[in-house]
């Protein structure tokens, strides 16, 4: 027996006044959807409680079976290691950005004129070559990702992940001094290696070649780093020694993969897979017959729909419903429907109303051989409210999947 | 984007015989709360958890979003609260009576005769000039409320609320001494004060001019301080401060007006507002209307219905709910429907079989332009259940109706 839990992020939403108070999912076709939820048992999740707005790092790990309440230690880290950096347990990781400043450090442009990939990647080499002082008894590790976004690692004994950021998160507003949260000695240390980097790294940029040949051809320069989110990676057990399984993780934004990676996941890299509306949903789907044939439980992530709602496009929130449906139509017909259960749900409901993360429950809808199907025949916010499964927290589903698995301990005897 | 929450006082109850099965909500006649349910969402919640019945304290906690079972800390504090004395944290409340009792200190009347208020006061001033022996590094405050009721405060240092009653919450038994229920110095120390205090308090109440009255008047004398439930006020973050609202409360009954105001909600005073039968429900319905115009978030509590159900009398209890559907008819008249979510719910079920709290859940309905509408028609305990949201803990509806307000945090990112 093995398991596909595919998650739409931020696919659920709220009735919306421009669908005569239909939501994006009641009015979007998806007959493939339709199929899972009327040969499956549905119902309701509170990804992490009622009312509580999730974000996708902390609903992942929910849906992986972690308490995010108890586990979750920020963004950055889980980021850092989605997008391949290494991050050990005690290191500490921001989320970092080339950035343009004025000479009295005010912000001009946080993303450096959404400086190109290849001009990032020639800073970062240089960047790279700064020692620290030996003082500081640390290392760092510094790499771009996408254009102006990279990530700093800090690893040494005693270091806290309670120092402020120095991004000011706005255009225009000043540089932040890195400052300690607390008095705690390893705050106070961690504060200062990070200062000390961020000046090096601004005497560096100030007379790099890339931004010469940038100045030249009137380019904002990438004259800063601003860095912000200090996290360590989650203290998890991952998924195959909890469960002694082989998992996959198919998905194209960092934090996700980042999250599953630290679950212990192997992670899938699909070409054209990009975490925008304009993703390869084929690809993905093919990825993901082919992942289940080597692995016991298949995470599918798509993106998508959470970036319409975000853009408050129901239409096209519903058109890319309607492709995620093409998506799970090819998966169903290219597995053995009796020897795997499929789950199909959302992260959190991002509202096309409200543009944000919303802390209304998600639908659910679980089919394969083991299920007790119930009378629902729609997938949708409200009619999955009806289903068999009633109402569960997000950190319910996995051990449901994993006992369909026969992967779950008895407790007592 | 702003909320009502109506809580009617024990509306919930059990099917009764006397009723052919129905309880008193299903067989009434309200049709305001039905139209709530048809527009809204609807569900059971269980205000603590499951089987276990509730005191109205510990729900109203529960509902404004506080674990119960980590804040509460007795009745006594929240009463005095409620009827307008001053409690600081560290403070040691006691819920009195004044009683007759006879010279081997067996209690003869608990209530003194329901002692007027008049009566009550001026032995109270009396009672408020005895000063506390230096040595006990404590002042104490005492103040009559209805009738024969009245709050003592115990103010010091290092005071506990581990110390046994006096009352022994029946006539015809003996006063009990005041006894410390564990060995810490603060519990023999608090035991002291109040024994030394209860001693005084008699004292002067002997020779009391009001006494010598009654007995001429051949009324029971208040010769006595009845002390019981020694409690503190909760240790919790006010409402204003977790989620940036204002919010007022429109309730009659002290116990609700001191939960609310621990939990930081102006108390609004409506004329006629009793908590019995004859309250002023259309005043409570104009009141509610008139604090949503200044106020995010407003409770509206109706004390009737349970009233009702403590006498065993359904058709008391029918009529009463009656009355709260025409109140609501009023609120949903005169408030903007489209920027105004509003729950309705009772803090508990009280049987008029059984004539006691029950631990069973209650029903809710959620209406206002957020909600999922589901296909609940009537408002009551069992079609409520069928409902969209399923059941809930009372804790869960404080953050979902902040939710609908934008008033809640995003968990991770």
């Amino acid at each position: 027996m093995k398991a596909i839990l595919v998650i739409a992020d931020g696919m659920a939403d709220r009735p919306l006044k421009e669908l005569e108070g239909r939501t994006p999912l009641e009015a979007a076709v998806k007959p493939t959807m339709n199929r899972i939820a009327e040969k499956g048992m549905c119902g309701i999740v509170d990804p992490i409680s009622p009312g509580t707005p999730p974000g996708s790092d902390t609903a992942t790990l929910a849906f992986l079976g972690y308490s995010p309440m108890e586990v979750y230690s920020g963004r950055g880290a889980l980021e850092a290691v989605g997008s391949g950096v290494e991050v050990l347990p005690g290191d500490v990781a921001f989320r970092c950005n080339f950035a343009s400043v004025d000479k009295d450090l005010t912000v001009l442009d946080r993303r450096a004129g959404r400086i190109s990939n290849e001009d990032a990647s020639r800073l970062t080499r240089s960047l790279q070559r700064i020692k620290l002082k030996k003082s500081f008894d640390a290392s760092f590790m510094f790499k771009n990702t996408v254009q102006h976004r990279a990530t700093l690692i800090i690893r040494g004994p005693k270091l806290s992940t309670a120092v402020s950021d120095s991004d000011p998160e706005e255009n225009g507003k000043g540089v932040l001094e890195i400052k300690p949260l607390d008095g705690r000695p390893e705050s106070v240390h961690t504060a200062a290696i990070v200062s000390e980097l961020m000046s090096e790294f601004q005497r560096v940029l100030a007379e790099h070649p890339v931004n010469k040949e940038r100045a030249r051809r009137k380019q904002s320069p990438a004259n800063f780093v601003l860095c912000r989110g200090a996290g360590t990676i989650p203290n998890i057990t991952p998924l195959p020694e909890l469960y002694n399984i082989e998992s996959a993780c198919i998905a194209a934004v960092s934090l996700i993969k980042g999250v599953c990676k630290v679950a212990g996941m192997d992670l899938v890299n699909v070409k054209g897979a990009t975490g925008t509306p304009q993703t390869d949903y084929m690809a993905k789907a093919k990825a993901t017959v082919q992942a289940l044939k080597t692995h016991d439980f298949v995470l599918l992530h798509v993106k998508a729909t959470d970036v319409a709602s975000h853009d408050g496009n129901a239409r096209l929130k519903m058109d890319i419903i309607g492709k995620i449906d093409g998506m799970l139509n090819y998966v169903l017909k290219n597995i053995d429907l009796s020897a795997t259960h499929l789950a199909l749900t959302a992260d959190h409901t991002t509202s096309c109303a409200t543009r944000n993360h919303e802390g209304d429950p998600v639908p659910i809808a679980v089919c394969g051989p083991y299920v007790r199907r119930d009378s629902v025949r729609e997938y949708s916010e409200r009619t999955c409210a009806e289903g068999g499964l009633n109402r569960i927290r997000g950190i319910d589903l996995m051990r449901i999947l994993m006992n369909f698995l026969g992967r779950t301990k008895k407790f007592g005897s």
